[in-house]
């Protein structure tokens, strides 16, 4: 079993619609949602990178209350789901996580709506999804929430998924959807 | 393009954590992420199954929002995301419905994080979605929240599909990631 990929969720930096570099809020539903679909394929860790200290602590709160809390008796398997799920400040904290665990820097692949010089088509995905589970080094899958990651974060990727297309033009994918359905290209079965 | 997949989200009748049937309570999250899912994917109207009136009311005022409201300026992806959502007292009225669009039933297809006598493979998943793509049959795919369908709606599916699962033991994936997979698995580029 591969068990060293990992999977961030970036609320900074980010695009808002008037493409200015914001934060955008923690929604409870990227919290619990991610957890399952992560713990669902086998991601080491979920990282919700988030640098603001109020959204912080809410969403340690959130976690702890379904580690430990009133939540965990009642829904065992969303204790299990948050067991693997962090917060950290920064992509930068997130991937020095990552390093002290796999003593290596983990190769970054980052997913957009939009398509980059350096995007990889679908075709070529099925060869990164044999690369990931045929080699030894950790990964860690970025995810941008509002409308999507900085262009310095895709200039740092070493892979760049293309947008998801389903069979139609609209590809305004709620950013829980887009995990799922990456995480399942990726590494579901078939 | 295919034209006539519908599919219910349905609040009512499922089961609860004790197996009792019960009537769920609508999500933002249920309306936004998966209408959005399903103009990705090209499925012809989504179907919020809920006989609570108040409920019912409420989820018809948050898609009113996006479509005639503030968000139907502030957001025009989300306005065209919600153009194919609607609201039904049950599956009989969703089925009807669908009926009087299409002048036939519609094939029943069900999902359920349960395995079933008559539950599908996921090769044989791969077949269905060829026959979905090449015959002319409306399809209706149902999605139950809370824990799940009842058996007596399973009972009337034409397909059942296999829980989903990702690399690892567990498979208590939200509702919202479910509907992602299952979609992409069936009707997505590949």
């Amino acid at each position: 079993m591969r068990k060293s990929i990992y999977l961030g969720l970036v609320h900074f930096p980010v695009y808002n619609k008037n493409v200015d570099v914001v934060s955008t809020s923690v929604t409870n539903f990227d919290i619990h949602d991610i957890s399952r679909t992560c713990r669902t394929y086998d991601i080491s860790q979920y990282h919700i990178i988030i640098p603001v200290d109020a959204q912080k602590s809410l969403t340690e709160r959130i976690i702890n209350y379904w580690q430990d809390g009133f939540g965990a008796n009642y829904n065992k398997d969303r204790e299990e789901a948050f067991e693997r799920t962090k917060v950290y400040d920064s992509i930068k904290k997130s991937i020095e996580e990552i390093k002290k665990i796999e003593n290596k820097n983990p190769i970054l692949i980052t997913t957009s709506a939009k398509i980059f010089n350096n995007s990889i088509s679908y075709s070529e995905l099925s060869e990164l999804s044999e690369k990931i589970f045929s080699d030894d080094n950790p990964y860690l899958l970025l995810f941008g929430t509002g409308w999507g990651l900085t262009d310095e974060i895709m200039d740092l990727s070493d892979y760049i998924l293309n947008p998801i297309r389903g069979n139609a033009e609209y590809n305004h994918l709620s950013v829980r959807s887009a995990v799922s359905i990456i995480l399942d290209r990726l590494l579901g079965e078939n």
